[in-house]
Order: structure tokens, then sequence, then C-alpha cells
């Protein structure tokens, strides 16, 4: 993948140029430091191929992936903070680290950062359209997060309402970095929106993905807490369907454990985790995923574009799905 | 003032139909409650007005007075949270009523609203130049909010900086209401630059009526806690101008009480205040609040356009600066 790390690198400079350290310290300084926790740059590298996939200019790919990737930090500093989550990516969180206040207003700050850097990914009226389609995204992505805190706390969540809500949360994001950069290159409608089928697919994968780490990860190498899900009570994928599978006792004990908050969280996490595990569920769970993949696939195909870009798109598709972290 | 009434009605019906009332209920009903809880609109109708001196659609200036009174309201929701206060116009503020993460998933959520309402304002052209306006603005407002937690714990607020931060946090705002609502008439460059000075001028007055009124107001008009400022160390113009005029012992004595959270907060408030009356504080807050006015007023004259709304922004403003709460 020496495409993907040059498109990192390019990526890397890209935002240095336009790093957060200028004053009010207090404001810039959680901003600068969590976009330099880097992550791998997913979204910021899909927005640059959905770009060069139709032959765009790249300065504009990376204009839409700083916006999409400050936007994404935004919303990752404030769900820290409403999940009271002290760790990100191994690190101690902006809250962890600068405290509520902090963490709020520069939230803030790098949400509207995020829409000041998409305006430089094109002309009026391609900026004007980019913005459409990122409002469409970011109140996606702020309705995910709402189901996501009402699922806590409801016991009849059915597994399409779950997929559903990743969707909204996750999977919008990366469709929409595949299709504003598509936009910003001017690609045909039919295939932007194509493309953005494809990322959606991929990010419903991708978090599915993730809910399999949370639980089954291995510690060492997972950048959370194993078990996160489970100590909180999210009814993932993973806990919907065991519960869909489980009969008698152990439906019971598995209902009972997901709506506590017991002393012994470790103790709580192993039983659950090996309920699931009787149930198969890292198997549902995969095969799950895999249908999303089919479908991504069959939708990149659909996209007129560079055939070496769009083979470029599943190489890094996949490996997302073999990741440990 | 029968033309701001009409206004008002006419911006009242248009923020009804598009209410904040749709799913999910967590995430929107925090939007609307505090969204309903009316205040003035003085922003939105601003912003008619300043479409209307370019002779400019209503529509248009309704759409730019949605999106600035949205982000108004965001920003209400979200420094309630950080100053940790529990009303809000005489009402339960949003955290007061939904929580923490509620006030901050609805604030944020409401944040890309105000950039969805601000695209209906016009044209693809025109809707860029918005967006890129606003946000200029929406960062000025994150950094005066940033500077004034700064001055809470610092000792040496200088006056004129005081009152760059007071333009940032609110004149901003004031300005780019008028100055987005001529842009949408697509008024002449220069006298869309008059207006918005106009507003920063006014705007800064406004805030210092404000500052006025948190120390000096009637208790039974003012819609929050009187001497909340001092109560918080708030490094005000009030309090900077009357260190700089106190001497020996009272202004120990001022410096020891602006630093210190005594259980008896209320006998707190009642001696500061008393050491301002003395320094005749009121009457030099009233001087520089005149001079801004003046200001204002000069830069309206330079604005080339309808005149009989020229009078109505000015009569508008006037009674904004006689206000009691």
């Amino acid at each position: 993948m020496q495409q993907i790390a040059s498109l990192q690198q390019a990526f890397e400079k890209y935002l240095q140029a336009r790093a957060f350290n200028q004053e009010p310290q207090g404001l810039y300084g959680p901003a600068d430091y969590i976009m330099k926790s880097t992550g791998k740059r997913v979204r910021p590298v899909l927005a640059m191929l959905g770009c060069q996939i139709f032959g765009g200019d790249l300065e504009k790919g990376m204009a839409v992936g700083l916006a999409v990737e400050v936007f994404h930090n935004f919303s990752l500093v404030h769900d820290d903070i409403m999940d009271e989550a002290p760790l990100r990516r191994g690190k101690p969180a902006v809250h962890t680290v600068y405290g509520l206040n902090a963490g709020i207003l520069s939230g803030d700050v790098m949400l509207i950062y995020a829409y000041k850097f998409l305006l430089e990914a094109g002309k009026p009226e391609v900026a004007a359209k980019l913005v459409e389609i990122f409002n469409g995204v970011a109140i996606e992505v702020c309705e995910g997060q709402q189901y996501d805190v009402d699922f806590e706390t409801r016991e009849d969540v059915a597994i399409p309402e779950y997929i559903r809500m990743i969707e909204l949360k996750t999977a919008a994001l990366i469709g929409g970095a595949l299709q504003m950069g598509g936009v910003a290159a001017q690609g045909d409608a039919e295939s932007v929106s194509a493309l953005c089928s494809f990322g959606r697919s991929i990010g419903i994968a991708f978090q599915l993905q993730d809910d399999i780490l949370d639980t089954f990860g291995d510690p060492a190498k997972f950048g959370k807490k194993v078990g996160g899900d489970i100590a909180q009570n999210k009814k993932t994928f993973l806990i919907l369907k065991a519960m869909q599978l489980a009969q008698g006792k152990d439906r019971e004990r598995l209902a009972e454990l997901m709506s506590s908050y017991p002393e012994d969280e470790a103790g709580k996490i192993k039983e659950v985790t090996a309920l699931l595990r009787q149930l198969d569920i890292p198997q549902w769970a995969e095969a799950l995923k895999a249908k999303y993949q089919a479908q991504a696939y069959e939708a990149l195909q659909r996209v007129k574009g560079d055939e070496a870009v769009k083979k470029v798109l599943w190489g890094l598709s996949e490996s997302l799905m073999q990741r440990q972290s």
C-alpha cells in the first residue's frame, strides 16, 4: 500500500501548515493535542481517493479530508466527555488533560474550522454543494450519537435499529468523505452516489469490526479498554444477536448483566464474553460484516472512474477489516 | 416601533415552520426548548433590517436571521454549561432541565443547523460568501468566550483587552447579523462593511449596558441574578475601571474581594457594588457606552441604502440601550 502511505504523508504536511497553534492557547491547544494524536487518517485518505478516482486535484481532496478529519476529532472530543471515557487512542482524552470546559469549547471551534477548511475545496458553487452535503452528514452523526445514548437504557432495540444507528454515527461520515472528495473533483452524479454507498457499507462493516474488537480484541493491541461496551451496557450487534439466540436461564442472566453496573465489572465482562462465545456470536458478527463488505464491493463496481484508484480503495477497505486496533 | 414588532412576528412564523420537533427527541427537544424560550429576537431582526436596507427579499433576511439566532442559542447552551449557570432568561437552563450530555449534543446539532439554515439565504455563490463570513464570526465568538474564561484568573487585564474580548464574544455576531443580511441582499461592499462596523459598535455598547445591568440592574426586571459578574470575579469594564481609579485600602480591598469566593456572597456583592458607586463607575460606564453609540451612528451614516430602514435600525439600537433586562 505504497500509495496510501504517500497520501497519508501528503495529508500530514497539509495539516501541519494549518495546525491549531494560534492564540488563545486555552482554545486551540486542546484542538492541536487531539489532531496530533494521529489516528490512521482513514477519512482524509478516503476523501483524497474519492477525488482521485475522478481525476480531481489532490489539493481539493486534502481540503475535504481536513474538514472531515477535524469534524471527526471534534466528535471524539465531545463523545469522550459524554461517555466519560478517560482514554482515546491509548492516550488521555482531551477533557482528561484540559478539563470539561476546554473540551466543550475546543470541540465547538473545531466544528467551525471544519466548515472553514471545507470552503477551500472548490469554487463557490462547488463549495456550497459541499457545505450542503457536510451539513447532512454532520446532522446524521449527531443523531446517531443520540440513538446510541438512547439505546443504552432501552430494552427493546431491534437489530435493524442498531444497524441504522451505526450507519448514522459512523458510516455516514465515511461515505461523506468519499462523496465530498468526488464532488470536489466534479465526478458524475451517479458514480459519486455509488461511491457514497460504497463508503456507507464499508463504514457499517468497519463499526461491526470495532464492536468485535471491543469485546474479543487483544488488550495489548486495542487502544481502548477491551470489554468497555459490555461494561457500559452498550447494545451492540453482539449483544442484540445473543439476546435473540440465548434461551432460558442464559437469556435471563444476559439481560440481567447487561442492565446492571456491578462492582465486579471485570467479572461481568468475563461472564458476558463467555456467553457470547458459547452462542457463536463472533461468527455471526463476521458473517454480517461480510454481507456489508459484499454490498460495498457491488457499489464500487458501479463507480465509473480510474480503475487503479478503485483498486487501491478496495485494498484499503480490506486492510481496515483485518485491523487489530 | 410597529415595524420591529411586525418583523418579530414574521420571524416567529418562519421559525415555527422550521422548529426542532423531529426525532430523536433527546437531541432536538432541548434545542426546541431554548429556541422557544424566546428572547427578543434582536439578531434576526437586525439581519432582516440589514437585508431590507438594500432592498433585499425578506425571506433571505429571515434565513440569515434564523442561522444567527440558532447559533446564538447554541452558544448560550454551551456557555451556561461552562459557567455552571442554572438559569437563562429567568427559566432553567438547558443543562438544568436535560442534563450535561444533552446540552452538549443538542448545542452541537444547533451549530450545524445554523449552517443548514444559512444556505437557504441565497444562490450558491452568495451562500458560499455567507458561510465564509459566518465561519469568521463563529470563530470570533469562541475566541471571545475563551478570553472571557482566561480573564477570570488573570490579574492584569487591561481595559482595551476587555473591550476586544466583548467585541469578539458579543459584538461580532451583532455586526455579522447585519453584514450577512446585507450580503444576502447583495448590497454594495462598502455599505455592507459600514453596516457591519455599526453593528460591532452597537454590540460593544450593548454588552457594556449588560455589564451595568448585571451589577446595578433592578432584580425584579433583570432575567439573571444581579451581582452575578461580581460573584464570579468577572473582570468587566466596571471592575477594571474601578481598579484603575481606587486608591490605597479601597484598591486592596477590591482586589481581595474580586479574587475570592467567600461564603457570604451577598455581602461581597454589596460591598463591591458600594465601592463602584463611590468611584462613580456607573457614570464612567455610561460615558464609554455613549462613545460606542456615537461611533455606531457615524458608521450608519456611511451606509448608502434605504433611509427609512436606517431610521428604524437606529431607533431599535437606541431602545436596546435603554432596556432594563
